[in-house]
């Protein structure tokens, strides 16, 4: 058995979207900070992380549907850290997916407070009652929010931003550029995988192998994500490339060479697949989605 | 029974500080964020919101110890909101507590990520394994978890912060006034006390009661803060006093006037009371509260 992973993607997507568009439908916004959460929401972007959650749980028998708000609730968190790392004082980047960034539409008072509310409610969407069915062990959901916010929080993202920043201008060494991303992409594209096949019912060696398969992605991710810089187009990449060598970051081909750069990739990819070969059929999309991320190159 | 509340109040404030100071002790800190974050967090305060959500335990029969977690959490959000609101793009302040504010110390890009990353640490303590003991259920955990997040985010605290950016130099009427603080202070000090209720094992007639309460002292404090801000002197307040005047900032005793906001405070901390008589003995640490909100004038 074979996907077409545009078409999962695309529906994937579109499920995805529907659900982020209504998630603050029945909430009240007493001070139109939601324009401003709902701005970044919507403005694009792969859902990735949520797709990656909603396959995961399908991998081990589990329901996409039933991890929605988890699947959500980390596009939230996604698009929190790039509302704030978009800031005057982070990145100071006056476009982000092709549109102008939050602060440039709303002011920089306003882009803080929205991504602290998008944080925020991400936590309150995974924990809503109405999706909390009896059916669902709570155990398994205090798990999730525990490993979300551990990823996305001072061990993870927030400490790879962190390091980004202090790394800028500076000569790093590839050990240390690992550590980076592992924070910054790798510990929440990592939790969306784990957290899938948890809230999915999976058993112990299953979690364990796609979290494996979560941590490689994720930095497959990022490899072909600084290649993409250096050789994807404008128009497909929907940003600015070439920017990486402009601002003299470290990325894995500066560091490794292009060829070694994309060897990495594919090593990576290789080593996803392998994981995946004890879910038969099931792994199919996680399988696709591991090609996915080293396809966006050609 | 009647206690005195400066001991009470001392005494729980250092189990509270012994906790908040080994909330982050057994964990991984890459990046040095946590040193920003700690600053803040262990400034000093009052740590009112702890406090109530112990004695909201405690009120209902339940275990202090046991409500900990929620109880550190709702300090971490309350000092993640004041590094937030200090920072240039808001407020803009310079000290805090009698301490240069966060981005005066480490600048302002990590006093954003330092404030993320206690708003984010709020939920991984609330859900961490070694605190969710057998006994404990679940699903209450998941609750409290929900209602702090509402609390604190665009439906609460935050829109409460947007409300108060906006409404700065404008001239705003006394419901505005009151609704802008029902969510900037009110709505976290109220869920401080209901999930205190709700994870202290109460019964929903005490919740209601309780979060009643909270509502009630919530208003109180702010009342008599504004109240403070006029009258205290800037030694005991520990910051300057009348700069709601100088900024020509909406208060209660602007728009009432200095007599019949205390008239205000008081009607306030005597319908709190009232809620309380249902508690007998168990209420008085909650019934000492209220008046040392109110008492805090004197």
């Amino acid at each position: 058995m074979s996907i077409d992973i545009r078409e999962y993607l695309h529906t994937k997507r579109k499920i995805v979207e529907k659900r982020l568009n209504s998630v603050f439908d029945d909430m009240d916004d007493p001070s139109g900070i939601l324009d401003a959460m709902r701005y970044s929401l919507m403005a694009g972007g792969k859902r990735l992380r949520p797709i990656l959650c909603i396959a995961a749980a399908e991998a081990v028998g589990g329901s996409g549907n039933a991890v929605m708000p988890a699947a959500c609730a980390l596009e939230l968190i996604h698009t929190y850290s790039l509302v704030h790392d978009d800031l005057p004082a982070m990145d100071n980047d006056d476009l982000r997916r092709g549109k102008a960034t939050n602060h440039k539409v709303y002011g920089e008072a306003t882009a803080i407070l929205a991504g602290d509310g998008l944080l925020t409610a991400a936590f309150e969407i995974m924990t809503h009652p109405k999706d909390l069915d009896d059916s669902t062990d709570p155990a398994l959901w205090i798990t999730a929010v525990h490993l979300i916010a551990r990823a996305a929080g001072y061990a993870g993202m927030i400490s790879g931003q962190v390091l980004d920043i202090d790394s800028e201008g500076k000569d790093i060494v590839l050990t240390e550029l690992e550590r980076l991303h592992r924070l910054k992409t790798g510990a929440l594209i990592e939790v969306s995988v784990r957290c899938g096949a948890i809230l999915g019912g999976g058993i112990d060696n299953e979690i364990k192998a796609l979290s494996e398969y979560g941590k490689t992605i994720g930095l497959a991710f990022q490899v072909y994500d600084d290649i993409l810089n250096i050789e994807g187009s404008e128009e497909r990449m929907g940003k600015k490339t070439g920017t990486d060598l402009i601002r003299r970051k470290a990325t894995y081909p500066l560091l490794l060479g292009m060829n070694k750069a994309k060897q990495k990739g594919e090593n990576l990819t290789a080593n996803a697949l392998r994981i995946l070969t004890m879910f038969g059929n099931k792994g199919e999309p996680l399988r696709a989605l591991a090609r996915y991320v080293a396809e966006r190159t050609r």
